[in-house]
């Protein structure tokens, strides 16, 4: 870790660069791990990022490479020779070259494509045959497969003799065990095989009620599940029962950060960002918030309308307009704090969707307590500071507001699943459009009859 | 899985108790794995998860029981024989113990660590002397350990001895080499010592630049090291680089599938639950809300006091009001999006506080762009649906609100992280609270200089 106060060393770099001085960037990059680099990446504007990454050692630039962000990896190959991206491209796994190939332009896929042997081409096509957002996406390949007729010793030996590269042979703990035609039977851990007896069967040692999950499935679901049911891996297999990938718990970590990163986005009302924040330009910040901005203010419109119809009533008593934001605002944090908790638990998989009445039955009562406990606190304050008629109309829009966002909030996510949008994308905008104009309308038909206006 | 349309095991166990059938329900339940049983309780009011509980067989219930909240377990403790809670606490790991001690009572934590042995109790008590959110606290036991001398096949040997129950020896990936004293060397990875030729010394074997981490280290930061490095599993070690414990990346995707939860909450603005949303009750949902609401709520009462101020100006162009939920609202998501973007950004590692500055000046080139955008289409819209001065108005009040609101909401995770605040719990209100009376300021002194009120 760097010593507070001194500049770390991706500002050391910036500043090699600034002044020209390649030598002492090269050095620093020299020294650092691969790792440290794709941070520094990750903190550097387009222009450097080129830059830097030629400076690289060649070993240390495939693996760099292969730990960016789909996005990174599709700005620097516009700016590498065409033997390098050849290079970096074959290197990575056939899960990785598919969501580059997402990624970028059409001519620019097709030249990648090109400079696969037919072998990998193949692997290539395979990912690419699965839908977006599935498990075959972003599963690894099969490294090494178990016969069931072989012994705990000689499993260990074609372990020794296989040719798996070390850097892969790290994430094998859990063995599949196939019979014929590639058909996945069970699964054994290495840690079961490395302290079993030498003479022991694989197919004694197997657990053959094993989990498994389809290429097919949804990649997040199967994320979670590996996550939840505390698996290292999970086998891959197609229609016909036969294995064609593994999902370790590695793979599933990074699903899941994803899902999260985009899930922050979304609820805090923008596009997720594709790579770190510190390497994305100002004018993709923008364009990542700008059309989420433009739907909600459209949405808020609504209270202008709302309001336009009521303007008469606030003519008359401009004292109402002074609560406006407190109660509309009121009204947005309790339906967010519903949407988000419920938004959660289905992410989780703690609600389905066949729970939604059994979910708004508890919102409808948990808004009702909240809108009571403001609503009092509402009424005494506001009748004693301006006069008891305005506390009863503040204390009892409160005590409605707060029910109503209570119930929306926590129908919408349900409502999103259902109709198969992100429940975090779907629930902010209807939230603050519908509340909001629901709560300015009972606010006023209130004090319409409170006050007599 | 259930077909569609047929309710759920859970429904169909809850329809047993109604009916007091509890052979069916018993039946039921001893068809199901301990994950579904989890998911089961996960779903029921603590009274349902007293009975159910009760239902099952000893391991089962023994395993159900390491697996849930520690909310969980204390209600279910409550409910439980004393004998039968002390089998539960015995077989929980260390760490899991600590946690269950912080979530009860104290009468009960002393009566649940009276019934362990002095063994137990010191490696209880070891865990507990960690302090709170420290890795020591989550780390699990160092359960086998490796020599410098030994040979790869002497080491799977021990392996093969050793009497670790076979739940644990699955967790075993990557194995410690300890020297004099317990001093941590290095790790050796299982399918290295697998692969390698049976008489390889496990010295040249392991990895002596190893990544390990020192338990009094926040769990949060090694939790995202863990995913981000890639890494199965980080020795964990005390101030002497004693070798202390184990985190695994299966303890790093708990730890971070917690933070998720948490801070998914807090953003939403409310406290997190510490259980599956369907098995909370009312009466706790509305605990978990309520301070934030209110929280909130006083923070609007500012808004109140800013249109007092104006409130002539008000009277004056009552037409003023019909703007004010559309101009903060969109200062509100400015803000948000802001904050959920540098939010992200800090838990990632992505920006550090010292980036506090160049995040700011992004922040407002990216707040004038968006405001520069919709400040010209409110400035075009009102004015021609109302008049030119109002449209002036409305398109520089968007302007600047953006502007504002962007700068604010990205400083606000960042002096949240400076303080050792939670910059989700703090960035929601300050938000609602400064961008909005500030941007009502705003509005009535553009409003005042251009309409000459």
């Amino acid at each position: 870790m760097t010593p507070k106060g001194q500049p770390g060393p991706e500002t050391q770099i910036s500043g090699d660069l600034r002044r020209g001085d390649v030598e002492a960037a090269t050095d620093r990059l020299r020294r650092m791990s691969p790792a440290q680099v794709r941070r520094v990446l990750g903190r550097s504007g387009a222009g450097d990022v080129a830059v830097i990454f030629r400076l690289l050692e060649k070993n240390v630039a495939v693996a760099v490479f292969a730990s960016l962000e789909p996005r990174q990896q599709s700005q620097l190959i516009t700016a590498l020779q065409d033997e390098d991206v050849q290079v970096m491209f074959a290197h990575l796994q056939a899960s990785g070259q598919a969501r580059l190939l997402d990624e970028v332009p059409a001519e620019v896929a097709q030249r990648l494509l090109g400079t696969l042997n037919s072998g990998q081409r193949e692997d290539a096509g395979r990912v690419l045959g699965y839908p977006h957002g599935s498990v075959g996406r972003r599963m690894g390949p099969v490294l090494i497969e178990l016969r069931p007729g072989m012994t705990a010793g000689e499993a260990l030996q074609s372990l020794r003799e296989s040719d798996v590269p070390e850097q892969r042979l790290r994430r094998l703990v859990s063995l599949p065990v196939v019979g014929r035609a590639h058909r996945l039977l069970g699964m054994v851990e290495l840690t079961v095989l490395a302290s079993a007896p030498e003479h022991a069967r694989v197919a004694d040692l197997m657990t053959t009620d094993v989990d498994s999950v389809a290429a097919t499935e949804d990649d997040e679901t199967a994320a979670r599940r590996l996550a939840a049911e505390d698996l290292l891996a999970l086998p891959v297999i197609d229609v016909a029962s036969r294995l064609v990938g593994v999902l370790t718990l590695a793979d599933a970590s990074r699903i899941l950060a994803e899902e999260e990163t985009e899930d922050a986005a979304r609820s805090g009302g923008s596009e997720p960002l594709a790579q770190p924040y510190l390497s994305t330009s100002v004018g993709r910040l923008v364009r990542s918030r700008m059309v989420w901005l433009l739907v909600l203010a459209v949405g808020a419109t609504l209270t202008v309308q709302v309001l336009e119809v009521f303007e008469s009533t606030l003519e008359e008593m401009v004292v109402l307009s002074v609560f406006v934001p407190l109660l509309i605002g009121t009204g947005g944090n309790t339906g967010n704090q519903a949407a988000t908790t419920v938004t959660r638990a289905l992410a989780l998989g703690d609600v389905r969707s066949g729970d939604a009445l059994r979910v708004v039955r508890r919102e409808f009562a948990v808004g009702l307590g909240l809108g009571a406990m403001l609503g009092t606190i509402g009424l005494v304050v506001a009748g004693l500071v301006y006069a008891w008629p305005i506390g009863v109309v503040i204390g009892l829009t409160l005590l409605s507001i707060c029910t109503l966002a209570a119930s929306v909030g926590s129908l919408m996510p349900i409502i999103a699943r259902q109709i198969g949008v992100d429940p975090a994308v779907f629930s902010n905008p209807f939230i603050s459009t519908v509340v909001d104009a629901l709560g300015l309308i009972v606010y006023f038909l209130i004090a319409q009859a409170v006050l007599g206006i």
